[in-house]
């Protein structure tokens, strides 16, 4: 069993990675959620973040929000892709529980210092929440077992053509984050695309139940499903790679968050060619697709039967 | 009683600073101090800060320390200005008590909320903690009675022409406190280059027994004292414009911080020309001298009493 | 006799300037008369530059036109101040010649290799003609005799908190002419706005003929005449260094424009703390205003004599 | 019959461009040479220039020398890939002709003014001369036929993980040439990469006679061969896209160069969401690999039968 915290900003992938959680309870301890403002602001990351708990049935988890806006400056969003609700065309039940008191940095900081060694941190937004903490005790860093992100891509953006949306949403976080002497496991865009709900994976969602009246409209609200291509669940690669890290190519790079410049603020800038100095990421460079699908809807199938 | 809290990092100035403060113990109630790093690093800025507590008898208020780095990238230091200890030539007893336990960013979002609107707070040194602590809890900015600050220039800087050093230490946190929706009192070079000790000034500062071994070797460490100049007394400026805001001259800005220049990190871009923007700051233009060493030594002389 | 070509953007205070080349004839041989985008736009430059060339008989001058906008993108205009003409209320005869055959650039870089170690610089428009002059032919740096800009600031900017007009409208040419390896002599508003037409000045400047058509009206449309204080006449302060650099306290220094700022481009960062470094400019503190004003005044009398 | 003007920084792969151009003398009219300071110092870039026209016997094109170095700043050079010479391990026969007089900015302007509509620019160097000359008479962009570059990139560099190396060379230049008015060409690493010189192609090279001298030591002495892999032949690239533009992709798109980036100066930051905006470039996204070298090849040996 893996402890995990998951830092997300839900968001239709996010709530995709964190079905994935739900359904491989078998290798993965959720300890708890924290929320961000990114692709849908806090307060609506949050209700999400606690919709979910309680239709994935991730009762134990506390959900403990965050931070609202970026460290310095510009609040970007994503809702032209999450839709307003930030979920899409996905409806669920109002939840029952609230938000646990506290702030997301303090939950962060506390749970890594009970449990030295142990956790690793899934951060799938905007890194804000975990930049505050590392400057809040340096020595997350050390606590944490591993810090696993989607984010960042050694190719092209997507929010635009240098930067990624979860970085480009908090430059100076991602800059944080990467500079604070840990080593990141980044999944960016260069794999999570490649990762796509074709129309072959929506077929295998949609005799799941209950849980296809998530799975279903989230793929669906996202992008166009067809034989060859389709949305990518990006938050659901960190997942997976937790889970199977066998399932990914991943090559140490010093990566560099710019964080300054006039077209590229928040591009992840990827050095594979390390030389002597100290690798700061270890940076996914390819998926196996058939193997992900299998895990993923594997697990969606085991948690389809619990859910009914 | 103006009930305030003093973010520092001594620091020669500082020294003199918190003297003023234990001076001015019927207009002031020092409810904390906390430390971050600046002038020298933060183990000596929370050493000072303790030792300095002992000798000026502020036992009541706990030393909280906080940040040791600048929020995003490089750490500056002052040493060849503060000397390797970080008080010059002033040496002090050794200290009995040690720093309050926790982090100076929780006592500052904790010690606002329990008093909203009675706290003024006087930061003298980089302004990480406050960022940090705006970011963590954004309604501080509503809970602060004011924010009194040492720091920045409108006209030239000290550490290099464009950037004052406690701006230049965090540009990106001296932004963030800016940009936090509060109005600072900015208390900057042009106005404590003029607060200086004079041989004038000095000589009332000699016949003040134990007090005198903390201020005279202070301003003597610290500049060259002649009759028509002096070392300025920075941070102690802050400090008696809590006391009384009618010795100096301020006039509404929007102050921005530039945090992108290739020769002009961390100077604070003050526009006077406000047109219909919010003012961000006050900004002290000038200072009433003679008045301003009357607030001082008057202090001074009254805590050196007490101190024997 | 010291020969000069002017590099300018007519413009109400170029217009004082030229008619202060004018009036000094015996000392200032001017060769020739290069235009710049700046104030207004290059067309109106120019025009204004060929206006002002008949009515002050320099008519030995040719008035090549340069280059219209700044090297790398914005074009910055200061039509608030120098009016839809350039000239404000200035109302002068259309001029009979036209402007010289071919480019600035072109005309800077044959005159000066025509006669090395000979030609003085008076730059007071945008450095963008000079830059591109550089960067074509290296060797003017040698070949020109001296360099005189009117541009920048120690202190604080005019169209900015942070930059003077000249150095805003192109920042990069700034730079490129700072770092060519000449000293330049820098005269920034910290010295020109001391020089301010007030009443005394303006009253010297009504009894002279024809020439009061000109110098009161651009007086008054440019700023508010008191007994204290009045519109300054930064350009004319670059040819009076010219005559008489005595006027002037100049001091070494190491200037670099700030090209990458988000709040700073174009600020002349200006260290006077040279160290070992190499000065690349002398920069002028302070000005003999009662001399100024003289030696202007005299040489408007003169001038006025000649246009009766 | 096209004609071009090739400005260029030979550097092995431009020799490798100019042997192309010789071999096509079927389809392009070769008016005449400019030289930049990029892979080698200007001095070398025009003696090789000098030395392949004389070897290729492209007799009739002036060779006219230009910018030594970047446009602002710093110069960076790439001898670690072409050697000290810039040819790496090829030798030549010392040209018996020198350059022509004047510069290179001069001759551009000059010979597009001559022929309006008829010449296509072929810019396989840092952008340097076209920057100067498009801000030196901007009307050349519609004198012009077509500007067709070999640099930077849509997805990563080569000199840094950001920036192609003519671009680094000199980014502000690069934005003038992409922000001028034209629609660029631009073959960037994204294709030049894929059309390397493997084994298969090397040996069609070898039977080449006095050519083989030039094009082998060329290609082997700037990496390694292999039957799959192999040097890049940039430069080679724009000059096939001139004689036959089938060969490639090309997508319209909107070109930023980050000028100000810690990270990513230089970049070409690719937009192909192009929306309501014009685009300023044709990108090249994949070259037909066979018919490239058969197009390449089958030039070289026409040639070769020339040269003997």
């Amino acid at each position: 069993m893996k402890k995990i915290v998951v830092d997300c900003d839900p968001g239709i992938d996010d709530a995709l990675a964190l079905a994935l959680v739900a359904g491989c309870s078998d290798s993965l301890d959720l300890v708890g959620v924290t929320t961000v403002g990114g692709n849908v602001d806090l307060e609506l990351t949050t209700a999400n973040a606690l919709a979910l708990r309680e239709f994935l049935r991730l009762d134990e988890a506390p959900v403990t929000p965050g931070s609202a806006g970026a460290l310095l400056r510009h609040t970007v969003r994503a809702s032209h892709v999450h839709g307003v609700t930030g979920l899409g065309d996905v409806v669920l039940p109002a939840p029952e529980r609230g938000p646990a008191d506290g702030h997301a940095v303090d939950y962060l900081v506390e749970t890594l210092r009970a449990a030295p060694g142990e956790i690793t941190l899934v951060a799938v937004g905007p890194l804000t929440n975990l930049a505050l903490a590392v400057r809040r005790e340096p020595r997350i860093v050390e606590w944490a077992r591993d810090l696993v992100i989607m984010g960042g891509s050694y190719t092209r953006g997507n929010h635009n053509p240098a930067a990624e949306f979860n970085m480009l949403a908090d430059p100076e976080a991602a800059a944080i984050v990467f500079e604070a002497g840990w080593t990141v496991t980044m999944l960016g865009l260069d794999v999570t695309l490649t990762a796509a709900v074709t129309s072959a994976v929506l077929e295998r969602l949609r005799p799941l139940g209950r849980l296809s009246d998530l799975l279903v409209p989230a793929a669906q609200s996202y992008g166009v499903v067809t034989e060859v291509s389709g949305p990518a669940v990006h938050d659901a690669c960190a997942v997976a790679y937790v889970v199977d890290p066998s399932l990914f190519t991943c090559v140490p790079a010093v990566v560099n968050v710019e964080t300054v410049g006039q077209f590229t603020r928040g591009m992840t800038v990827t050095d594979f060619n390390v030389g002597d100095r100290r690798p700061n990421a270890l940076v996914a460079t390819a998926v196996d697709v058939p193997r992900f699908w299998d895990l993923v809807v594997g697990a969606y199938e085991k948690l389809a039967v619990r859910l009914g």
